[in-house]
């Protein structure tokens, strides 16, 4: 089914072959896991129902798949073995992380052939989830808002360094079930959350502080994601201020969500009503990403992107203003676009709220 | 230093700029550590001296550096802005990793640019470790000789799944000073231990079985890397016999080490020895790979180098036989090359061992 909606995207442009390098992507499509590290591992979408998988012979298969295999050893010329799958004259589409290591050599073997980006292909099918897949990431960022309650009572004690509160993420969504973090946990205080990737270090709590919380859990292969920005003993004015701005622009986000409303629409939205409170340069990412099988999917919530929402689809909706040298906020839910609306995934307090 | 001798090279292939955008390598060149997720982040270094660092504006930089910055946003065409620093026509190294989402828009742009594969100037560097480096990766794996040996009692009490032992590797690193694994560790019971890549699950040890242990810890950014085999209770001669030859020719592989011997001799070496002993296809992987900042860094122990070995080279030398439904032996330790031998870096003992 899934690789039917691929088809009929390779169909409508044209493309004879689609390359797909993406592990996710090739697990989503023929349901086989692999880590292929710095190896060779493609599969070959062809517009003709046969399609083949590229494995370097220290790959384990542990079940038949329903697709043609070649396999390959170290020293094998594999690009050649991919090559001589292709006929051309032909219009191969390319996954976009396919390396030029692999892609070079292949263009330079292969000029009848007309190369073009071609993953949207299954980009554009991985967007919207299926009944399974949304059954998966409702549980997973249920999860979630247990998992964050959990760290905001160990950050409340004051008594922890940003990394060491980091180190116990990972055994608290495996007690609810995840396999592990879904990304490299963020906690972030004070000033720290000015940097929206601050890596959690030896800074303690100061009376004072906001603390940058976004994390999530892997659950049966599909991750969660969420923010909560929480101050810790006492907020300033200017914090209380900022915060306030942030949360309004993320309801005013969610909100306005439902199939048939413009990706760049609901991140001009949110956008604006940060600008009014008088931050743009401060407000320095994207609305929100699409996440499924990866945290990060492909598809923005951005000004790039004028694509509409259509049902099924989840993604992220995470305002933030970051002041250097002082503090940030970032609030950040899931969210699953429903037939007349959409459903936000968590529900943990975007109150203001001081802990400590 | 390291940048004069990336331009050297670029020199001699009278190559006019270096696309590098493997985060590695960049902290290698400018000490600076950026993870950019799905972002464009590149360091453009020209053959006249003059390089460019293209960052996302959300990237947090904390030091000044000694490039050019480049900053653009998500909605920016930052392609575009890559481009306008090439100056045509030109020729232009591409990094073996450079993705294609980035790289065709690139092309299109730049019709009158002769693009090659050009990380080897980067890697031909990287390969060649300088006493600072050297002096991090004997005591990274100084550690792990004591991780393995406390992962080995873990094993030994026979009570825990691989998963379970997996699990509690991870602080055993942090407790002797590193930051966490340089990847997933593996341990594989039995016939698990034929995947040369399992991911450690609910197995439980039976007697007889083998124990593959193949872990490294990450020290001030640098990567051990080793592996031991060890058997649970009891030994077949089978088991014995298998052990033995991949021990003689991981020994042999080690003996021959010294500068100016190729890397695809070494590996001829111990592959020779395994055949002798009957098992060919059974050694499904290349002899070793180069190690640094990277758990694999470019560079293979394997019949496609030919490279001659050089002083400070740092690299693994890990033969294996795996025989499908029944066991996996692999040992492996990392090498520094020295001026006239080598010095093996784990000293942790490789005689048969049983446990429990």
């Amino acid at each position: 089914m899934r690789l039917e909606k691929v088809l009929k995207q390779m169909k409508e442009r044209q493309m004879d072959y689609l390359i797909v390098c993406d592990p996710s992507s090739i697990e989503y499509l023929i349901g086989y896991k692999n880590n292929p590290g710095e190896r060779m591992y493609v599969l070959l979408l062809s517009s003709d129902g046969h399609h083949t998988l590229f494995m370097n012979q220290l790959f384990y298969l542990d079940h038949d798949l329903d697709v043609d295999l070649v396999w390959y050893c170290d020293t094998d010329d594999y690009v050649q073995l991919l090559a001589d799958h292709i006929v051309s004259p032909a219009s191969v589409g390319v996954d976009k992380n396919f390396p030029a290591k692999f892609f070079m050599p292949l263009m330079s073997l292969k000029d009848e052939t007309y190369f073009e980006l071609g993953s949207q292909c299954v980009d554009l099918v991985r967007m919207v989830k299926d009944e399974e897949e949304q059954r998966l990431m409702i549980e997973a960022s249920k999860i979630n808002d247990q998992v964050i309650d959990e760290v905001i009572q160990i950050c409340s004690k004051g008594n922890l360094s940003e990394k060491e509160v980091s180190q116990q993420i990972e055994a608290i969504y495996q007690k609810y079930g995840c396999s592990g973090n879904s990304f490299e946990p963020i906690v972030a205080y004070g000033k720290n959350g000015a940097d929206n990737h601050h890596v959690g270090d030896q800074t303690m709590l100061q009376p004072g502080d906001s603390i940058i919380i976004d994390i999530g859990g892997l659950f049966h292969e599909y991750c969660s994601d969420m923010t909560r920005t929480v101050f810790y003993k006492d907020v300033s004015q200017k914090q209380k201020d900022v915060y306030e701005l942030v949360l309004k622009a993320q309801k005013a986000a969610e909100a306005m969500i439902k199939p048939g409303v413009k990706l760049c629409d609901i991140d001009k939205c949110a956008r604006d009503i940060i600008a009014q409170g008088g931050y743009t340069v401060e407000f320095n990412h994207r609305l929100g990403h699409f996440i499924g099988r990866d945290v990060h999917e492909w598809g923005d919530v951005s000004a790039n992107f004028d694509l509409e929402v259509e049902e099924g689809m989840i993604f992220s909706i995470e305002p933030g203003v970051y002041l250097q040298g002082e503090f940030g906020v970032r609030i950040e839910d899931l969210v699953l676009v429903t037939k007349d609306g959409c459903q936000i995934l968590n529900s943990y307090c975007k109150d203001l709220t001081i802990i400590g």
